[in-house]
């Protein structure tokens, strides 16, 4: 959408053809490409299109448009959170379908996952953002333990092991899914069918 | 070892006390923490605590030490696939022996395969290690197909996916295993668990 909205502000040669969606979705591709210190606003510029100038009419700088891209993330997953299927039922089935859902958003809502997956929190707006992760994965770890203690799950489950291990293989999407070469519809079945009922016959 | 030998010798104040193996190991974590193209020789001699010239004395430069740490994670890797657990036997076994060595050599050499999962393929030395890499999952992804072949494992699995998923659960390791948190034995038999029964009870 943002590209399309791009190339028709080209053709008709309107000089602001970009939404601060399309620029923060430049800005994440590029982040994630070369890393946030090594991309400057100039190089975004450049692969927006347009002038530098243009581009500070839309957003303030470099860490404005991080904090849009995670903020975009983060809304995203912990929007998953208050779903009804989120909250209501047994600890089990809730934690399924914020598995489900997190592959869904991780799917959609790529470069701006990857980018907050990728944090190692050399700024203050990187530090925040992976507290807001952390709290979110927090979340599914409580879950997890009331799954445990209803005994929906194997008894020799250590909580706080396998709430890491399932926030790894969601997020391992990332480094290899890309749109369109699975059906989403059947990577979220698989990665649900994975992690709750494994490899094995 | 390596820290041990360098106490020792830095003690002793033997002008040499640096093995190969203890500079690839300043030189990985350095790489992990700043990336590889932001540190320079002069930072790796202040990390090792020698001079410029001591350090190449042992080493060519940055770019054989890269080499030198990325060899010990792909030696690592490689040396699980020819143990006769992963030789001989139903292919499902085969699967469970290397996954749960993959999660000991992780745990082992954990400075450099976070080195090998973390390259983007900037140079010539991360191109290949990259290659090796790729090697390394096909022969996993060969294992599980043959898996599903013998009828070992969910009819509903999809090999390539649920290969992929099987890595990305193993390597998101090494974005939260820390050394003494959780004892070895106790992880290899829950990443065993997740991956090959799953989370249900």
């Amino acid at each position: 959408m943002a590209s399309d909205a791009r190339r028709a502000g080209r053709r008709s040669g309107n000089p602001e053809p970009y939404t601060l969606a399309s620029l923060v979705e430049v800005a994440a591709r590029a982040f994630n490409e070369r890393g946030y210190d090594a991309t400057s606003m100039e190089d975004l510029s450049r692969a927006a299109g347009i002038t530098k100038s243009s581009f500070y009419h839309h957003v303030a700088g470099k860490e404005a448009l991080l904090r849009a891209a995670l903020d975009r993330a983060l809304d995203g997953l912990f929007g998953i959170l208050g779903e009804p299927g989120a909250v209501d039922g047994e600890p089990l089935e809730r934690l399924r379908h914020i598995v489900r859902r997190q592959v869904e958003v991780l799917a959609t809502e790529l470069p701006y996952v990857t980018l907050l997956l990728r944090l190692r929190g050399n700024t203050e707006t990187e530090r925040w953002a992976l507290a807001r992760r952390r709290e979110f994965d927090q979340a599914v770890a409580g879950l997890v333990a009331a799954a445990v203690d209803a005994g929906a799950v194997r008894p020799d489950v250590h909580p706080v092991v396998a709430a890491r291990l399932l926030s790894g293989t969601v997020n391992s999407l990332i480094e290899w899914y890309r749109p369109g070469r699975v059906p989403l519809a059947d990577l979220v079945d698989a990665v649900d069918r994975q992690v709750f009922e494994g490899l094995r016959r």
